[in-house]
């Protein structure tokens, strides 16, 4: 558990870093929504905000005043129990309330909490209010992940800061790194927070196999290409393959060939791909389909779990072939709060790892990231197996 | 023709009164699109602009510098003759350029105009210009109406402005207009401005009827509400029946029913229905469903040139039976301009009249706008003949 | 009036044409529908059937014992005040009642109209039975393009009958015939039957026009084709061009380019394309486009009808450009069998002639006919007019 | 490997049992398709026959001479590598080939396989017929639930048959099969045959829990419903929730209320619902929610396939919480069998068991049979687990 100071230091951190994310942006930037996935900015600032007032303000201080009574109908997610909200993909026709109500919002609930951290010595609240800063924290990398989508969808590609270095050269060479058959604990087991889903330490059984000590990089992504691979049905599940036909996939998610060289989109404008680095913004089924191109396959998050002191990672989620599903004897928590992870626990793979958008501090060895397997604008990547 | 001065002054004025139109948005007001019929305030401003640019100073203007190269494919509409453009429903998704830029790029095409109007004494540009001054004044009533929309339709319902007033009270009796049975002339004939679509004055043979001298009222509409006359499908169109039950259609457009009472948004926020004053925001579809529950009919828009120097009109668009065709001898203008009115000819009703949002003198008895059958963001109104 | 026994000719006729068009098909055929357009031939001898018992048999006549309680629900096609229906798509999905079954349905109701012709000798039963005939015959000329449509649209493309000839070449020459400026009279006025949309002979005042006396040709398409004109967009109404992209339209329905050559599937089977005679199976878009392309127009319904004696037709339904509208005075009857033609006046089209499908004696000068402006199916042809 | 004596006997047997299933069936039932997953029997026919014709006599039989070229585009499923296929959503829309030419194709090959079997002692070909027969029989659980549907989603609700029971009563006492902590072996290791989504006998790591030896049954569905299950979203899975509200799901599919009593549709028509009998005609998100009510949750398939020597299973698939994914060191075969089952390892269920519809020994304790999350025309039923 957090001291106060601590507990507070680390809350205005988080709120703070937040609104440092979205500082490049001009006005027009927070409200657009170009695909349903992909939220506005101003919509996770009021989010993120409209959490510490519903489940601590609102039900735990008494005599707190609600900032505004129709911001929980604009600005609740999709929390069933509390109520009726905005659809999820009406969220960008919303042109009020404005940003500078938004982040006026914003400095009246942090105002509040701030309040409370220090004058309620109270373990429960504190626990809350730091299950409300994760929550912050999972929603600053999905801010930046949308506000990539937003300007990288723009015909202007417009650039959105020149400081942030979204990738490295993995320049060291390939190794397999062996994980022998045996019993092995998988799970969080440690005082320190972990989200519901990663608890329950347990053990499992695994086969002795093989997991690269590196990335696939763009390098190999463009083989793959060359050696259409987006055309060889062969190399994929059903399911794909009809996404890619569908959507008439040719390419990861923000290239562009230009007079026959690959360049792509970056939170630093467009730029010519560096071959070295790794692949991103790749969907589930092109993973896959990589993998058995390669003649390998992805790991599963046990495997990927047991073997991680051996490779350096976090400059990259990295799908896993586990199925997103709930550990023996996962209980998920009563009332709103337990529609946390447990409601997405079907149709979706798990990745580990973490990335350039994820906030320092917020991933771990047994953190469990999932999405959909078609879902590309997370800076997803690919680590093989064998 | 036009002087120089007065085109100027023309030119000037419309400019002036685009932006006034958009002086109580904040600049998220301009960014969003609600549904795809709806275009952001930002597009509607970068529009007007673009058409000067494209169809005057890029193809006449030696050593014009285009304001910027992307421009072009962000403000074009649907002129497929002038090359790619974004996808309609796209606009909304586009936060760049920023309201700002857009607001540069109009000072910097209007200060190019005026130069135009100033030194070439060129009859030919003057009628382009003039052409691109009415294009406007179109555009400037779909930007009241689109706005109205994006905040109409936001859940916060905020205010326009107070000093609008969308509706006057109509309370002199009803009469009925007599027209004669016999040949009457249809069409403009003036030297004055007009729109191909109103040209090729001609001929058309009318039987005796009667023309309503007031518009229908909200009164009487709430009375075919509660007579179930969205409930009654014999009143409907069969197209008009299907589009009712598949959008759940019970009253008019903005019209929200709290605690018994109907109220409406309008430009000065939400308002009790006031019951003296014309219906608008319906579609074809249910003002032809109210002169059927009525036992009487919509005029065409034959009858409705021909009588209606016998009534006042230009508070609301009014309905006609009548299908935009094109008039005998029709003849589309060659070229991109060709592709302002006719190609609209399908499957569109015609509306004539004005309403609070036509700028002034915009309109004039000849005048015909046309909307889809089930078009309702317009305001949009019914007098009845029989 | 009919008499009793002229009725009763024309009553069994009509009933054994309907299952003649039936007699070259496989049990098989009776039973799909490939688009919601096409009603399985399982349904349209049902229906017409169904309509007999629903509109005179179980009103009518005392003691009248319903076949099956069950196929009201199936068989009736959109009639809203008759009760609950099968989703018009649905009726593909209905394997039962069986195709035997259902000609049991129609020999019990075709014997129990023969007993009220012969017994009852009642003008107002007599009107209502002519009407049931002139709507079987209409769905005769539906049933043999819905049938061509399930043959045609199978992979095997099988054939329906060598004995029907689809078309006939038009080999005289081409000429303009006239129209003086005036007034002419339109709709129907003699004592034979017609439909309600006819009615209410009245004066309309035409222009100079001329309209062709010859229908446009196969060979007369293949070069609009070959000029490209499915990809110059300034021959076609907005509304028209997204549907040619959408559909991705490139030639007429039915029409198969095999190594350079155009041929087309007729109820003959896959035949090349006979140049010398009139285009068929194209929709009022292409109609347009064709014309606008040639640098003529579509004639209005009211100048086709003027101009109808000075050439032949009814070989191909002829797109006129008239929208279908009431005619002045149009009163639509009351009931269930008001909703005949009155609720689909609005967004189609007229055509006027007739063709290969249509019964003989089934169209006259008058006749209007009306369709969606995107379908295709019927035997739809042009002419043109200047 | 089995002798080619009792290969012939297999094989036989089993090319009569499909046309065993279809002997109740009008010829129109044959050939519709009410939803994409159900296809029509004709279909099911031609494809089981299509599949030995080109992975056996095409391949392998010098001089075999296709039966009618047109038919592989016809039946073939999915096979992307054996070329052009109609789109599954269309085979409701083909009345050709008739069900009679069908009939002459099973037989056609019928014979052809019989002489290689007959003439070839060759194991590598006896295998592919082995493979071929098991297909089939796959088919043979396909067949008749489409059946099913077919009839079942027809407003008549025709009866299949009177001698099939669907159902029988689980009357034994509830009671809790433990399995104590530890490692299991899972899958296939014999001789016989198995799918090689089995194969890879391996290891896995089980925590101590419980397996009940009893089917949920329709009287604990009922208490689920009317405790208002379908309306509490904290039951459901996010995707379920959707799911449900968008396709109103009140009830089991083949659940009608009449009168305030359930009634189901079965093979043998329409009847009361059995409250003893096992609960069936349910999605993996029904199932999962039902779990989540009942305070327990669903087996894993290791779980199951561990303790599944404690219970009696066969007469329904049991969903399990287990996703569809590879064993430990999966190989999918080369070329078009590859397409098997591999490529469907992505957003599904696995189901353990078997049912009614299901041929006799084609199932066993390691039969990993999968289905998408929402799919409920299967006899799917419920076995819980804590």
């Amino acid at each position: 558990m957090s001291t106060p100071d601590s507990l507070l230091h680390f809350f205005l951190d988080t709120r703070k870093h937040t609104e440092a994310i979205c500082q490049p942006l001009e006005i027009e930037d927070y409200v657009v929504q170009p695909v349903a996935d992909v939220s506005p900015p101003k919509w996770h600032l009021g989010h993120s905000t409209w959490f510490f007032e519903e489940f601590i303000l609102k039900p735990h201080i008494t005599g707190y005043k609600v900032f505004d009574n129709d911001f929980s109908f604009v600005f609740n997610s999709y929390y069933e129990s509390v109520g009726e909200h905005v659809m999820r993909s009406d969220r960008g026709n919303l042109s009020r309330p404005s940003v500078e109500k938004v982040y006026d919002y914003r400095a009246y609930v942090t105002k509040a909490i701030n309040d409370v951290i220090e004058k309620k010595k109270d373990n429960y609240l504190y626990d809350l209010i730091e299950m409300g800063i994760h929550h912050e924290k999972q929603h600053q990398e999905l801010l930046l992940t949308d506000i990539k989508y937003i300007l990288g969808n723009n015909p202007l590609l417009p650039l959105y800061s020149k400081n942030l270095k979204e990738h490295q050269e993995e320049t060291h060479d390939q190794e397999w790194i062996p994980i022998a058959e045996g019993i092995y604990g998988i799970g969080h087991d440690s005082e320190n927070f972990s989200y519901d889903n990663e608890l329950g330490r347990h053990k499992v059984y695994l086969n002795a196999c093989e997991i690269s000590n590196k990335l696939v990089t763009n390098q190999e992504f463009i083989e793959f290409i060359q050696d259409k691979g987006y055309q060889n049905f062969e190399l994929w599940h059903a399911e794909g393959w009809d996404w890619v036909n569908k959507n008439n996939i040719k390419a990861p998610l923000y290239w562009h060939e230009i007079k026959g060289e690959w360049f792509h989109y970056t939170l630093n404008g467009l730029e010519k791909i560096s071959t070295n680095t790794p692949i991103t913004h790749i969907s589930y089924f092109e993973a896959f389909a990589f993998a058995q191109w390669k003649g390998y396959r992805l790991p599963t998050e046990f495997e990927w779990e047991t073997a991680q002191h051996g490779f350096s990672w976090g400059q990259r989620w990295e799908w896993t072939e586990s199925a997103y599903l709930p550990y023996p004897n996962y209980k998920k928590a009563a009332g709103a709060l337990g529609e946390y992870n447990g409601k997405f626990m079907v149709n979706q793979k798990v990745l580990r790892g973490g990335s350039v958008a994820t906030p320092i501090k917020h991933t771990r060895p047994t953190y469990r990231n999932f999405f959909p397997t078609h879902t590309r604008w997370q800076y997803n990547g690919i680590r093989l197996a064998r």
